[in-house]
């Protein structure tokens, strides 16, 4: 008999249509009739109010306040910065007529709201007193993009952007590194996703800003997908938007800016990473429904009873679970549950109420458990963390599968054609970079964090002293 | 010695500026550099998470679910539903440009999502199992406005718009007066506001539904402020999309749709109901801080310990509690937090410390309590309550007074003209709503609920007999 109600490609046959199907078969988005604009979905939508609801509060406990600015940016104030104009321009939705009548000035639908903060900040801030400023909002972007992936790229997502602005150097790049530590605490915490976290370069660091630090991870065995990035903008925005405060020692002086973004992408990075050929596989603190109740005789009135008793259990311990008591077969939910990655599924028939047990089965492995019902909701609490563990574990592997140590170019284009990333040695130099990615395709992803900077090598290209250690990658 | 570190306009002298003044001066909002488009600053975004919560949790406890559509509505899309377009094409702002090319199809930035769910549903719905859709989504729309003033009207709004679709006309009536009624239970609950409720005139319901009920309140005097509609559209959009599905009895039949919003004028009605002189006044139960404690000695190491401990024991109760340790005076900080409309104030000084009691002052009426020490986080929760029924019932009694019955066109004209509203028959014929606005510049607010619809009197227009009982006022 089969089961498969909602059959999907294989993972490792079509990796691309395997994560399209997935996305619409979860039902956790859906196409719209906008080009490239996506219906985020009640499925999707919950996993998103989930990871809001961790980053909000992480982000409230470190006194960010969050705010609303205008969707709308106008051309000239979004021209200011030189660098950052030249990122974003082309990829900007502009309005140009509003009420019925041409505007007399063009509109950008932001797709970042950098310099609309500095112009804020232009107009409150005079004195040290005013800083530190510490704002994130919750809002949606418009990139116009050529080419979409549901989650990973498309003309409008959701995200959070935080943008603060401090006194001096060295508070606004602590904020900087406090905020990468949230993001990766968060990868840790929620996402069962150990991500490979670093510098840009300056080739790859965002438009406007100083310094860019990345969170990423590796999807379709080695590509690199940027999970979440946090920019120190150094004066950058201030100076052009002549933000300015009074010092303590009575001197004018610029303050230091930051800004830092994840987004609804991370949907996508979950699904790429943890999901399986039945379907999605959630991390338990993300995940909308935490267990699934399938009663095996439906209509059986012990049995009945059995299953809300359960539930309330379940439910009094604040966790998330739900009984599926439609008129499917067990077989049938059973797949249904496992295509939207419940992580835990809860079997109870007449055998199991005779032996007061119950059936627990992890979604991660499939791994069957007999538990007794008496202790459910202890039992059911010290699963969800185990599976967040083995998936974080699981797929840290899978990552230190694909990294591959390279000391010179030959190496490095043969690990890469061979489906991997390559760590190598870097002299810093902006040309070593571009004739590595010439030859690979591979982009310098990050600078990976060395114990007391300690860099022993040469570069592969010029030979030279070394100063960093690397890590090149196809961008997924 | 004057404390008055924020001097306000006098509500009574000029409602306009004493409302603006308290916008700012509150730090609720800010004037952004984009004309017509303010920015939700931190103490105002803070009240507008309050409401959320509250709804969003009423709204899910109802079995809706969260989604999020797309920004942008291709303008073939929204020119399909006629009266929709027709009312809401005027204020719409419009992108031509994507990716620096001219964009094949204008699109519309939202100003509503009507036109883009009944898309949705003419895709996803095949059956009968299909039905009902429950949906909701948080966001911001765009209305170009010619006039604007903070959270009342603006070109960019946050709001909740919820969007359901139903097997049948009940069904979705249903809905309809179920939001009005969660719509009215916040308003009791949460907001301190009693709404006058009831049914729009055709004359004044939203551009494409066949029913909109309102929830409306009075504010300066007696001009009535829109506060939340609740729409019921029969099949009129089903029908121009082509929404339909398979019934049980192997008929095809057209669904039929609700929609519903409340937005961030909610926040602008709260200001002008319960505001004074002082500034905001907060109702207790979306106040980001509820209690704020001053210390009177403020450097005094027993004030400090006290202090603390009494925020220990608000906060350990889920009271939302603060501490103000900063240098200025304890008068600076009774102006800065009543201008702030934070319900309760406690004050700690030593005397009170000898004596084991706290002094604690209602922000909406001044009045000052001695309370024993021990019972602080209780005695806090039964003011809180306290608070919000008061100044509920204090609404309730400003806005009986400002409805005044007029049985002719006379005393209506001479009621309107005393600056309140009147509470008249009408006979339901346009013609007679369009007299009386002509006559008194007021509108038709809202049709007024009788018992068993047991009207007897005649329009005070054409002298027929009366259908309806109707409130008439002029609009904010």
């Amino acid at each position: 008999m089969n089961y498969k109600n909602k059959i999907i490609t294989k993972k490792k046959d079509n990796f691309s249509q395997w994560y399209t199907d997935i996305c619409k078969k979860a039902e956790l988005m859906d196409y719209s009739c906008v080009k490239g604009f996506i219906i985020y979905h009640e499925y999707g939508y919950a996993i998103w109010e989930e990871i809001k609801k961790y980053l909000d509060k992480k982000l409230k406990e470190n006194d960010h306040k969050n705010v609303y600015m205008p969707l709308v940016i106008p051309e000239t104030l979004f021209n200011k910065e030189k660098d950052h104009v030249n990122g974003f321009k082309p990829e900007t939705l502009i309005a140009t007529i509003g009420g019925e009548e041409k505007l007399q000035e063009k509109l950008i639908i932001r797709p970042t709201s950098e310099a609309i903060f500095a112009d804020f900040y232009s107009r409150i801030i005079n004195s040290y007193r005013d800083l530190p400023k510490l704002y994130n909002q919750w809002c949606s972007v418009v990139r116009w993009e050529k080419t979409t992936r549901p989650f990973i790229r498309g003309n409008e997502f959701l995200w959070q952007e935080g943008h603060t602005i401090h006194k001096n150097s060295k508070e606004a790049m602590d904020e900087t590194l406090k905020i990468l530590k949230i993001y990766n605490d968060m990868g840790k915490d929620i996402l069962a996703i150990p991500f490979i976290s670093g510098e840009k370069s300056n080739k790859e660091k965002f438009a406007g800003a100083e310094k860019t630090f990345t969170i990423e991870t590796l999807v379709d065995n080695s590509r690199s997908l940027q999970c979440g990035t946090s920019h120190y903008f150094g004066q950058n925005f201030t100076k052009v938007f002549n933000v300015k405060f009074l010092d303590k020692d009575n001197k004018i002086k610029i303050p230091y800016q930051t800004s830092w973004g994840i987004s609804t992408r991370l949907i996508g990075a979950i699904i790429m990473i943890h999901g399986d050929d039945n379907g999605l596989v959630l991390p338990p603190f993300i995940a909308p429904i935490q267990v699934i109740i399938i009663p095996i005789q439906n209509k059986n009135h012990k049995v009945k009873k059995k299953v809300n008793n359960c539930l309330n259990k379940l439910i009094k311990s604040n966790i998330k679970a739900k009984i599926d008591d439609s008129d499917h077969t067990p077989g049938w939910k059973f797949s249904e549950w496992e295509m939207k990655g419940v992580p835990i599924r809860i079997e109870i028939g007449l055998n199991d109420i005779e032996k007061k047990q119950i059936t627990l089965v992890k979604r991660n492995d499939g791994s069957k458990f007999i538990i007794k019902q008496q202790n459910i909701e202890k039992e059911v609490v010290k699963f969800l963390n185990k599976i967040n563990d083995e998936m974080y574990q699981n797929a840290q592997k899978k990552i230190n599968q694909h990294i591959c140590k390279a000391e010179n170019i030959n190496e490095i284009i043969k690990i890469i054609n061979n489906g991997n990333c390559a760590k190598t040695f870097w002299c810093e130099n902006e040309s070593c970079e571009n004739k590595i990615k010439e030859l690979t395709t591979a982009t310098l992803r990050c600078i990976l964090p060395e114990k007391n900077n300690h860099v022993v090598g040469t570069c592969p290209i010029c030979k030279k002293e070394a100063k960093k250690i690397v890590l090149f990658a196809k961008s997924y």
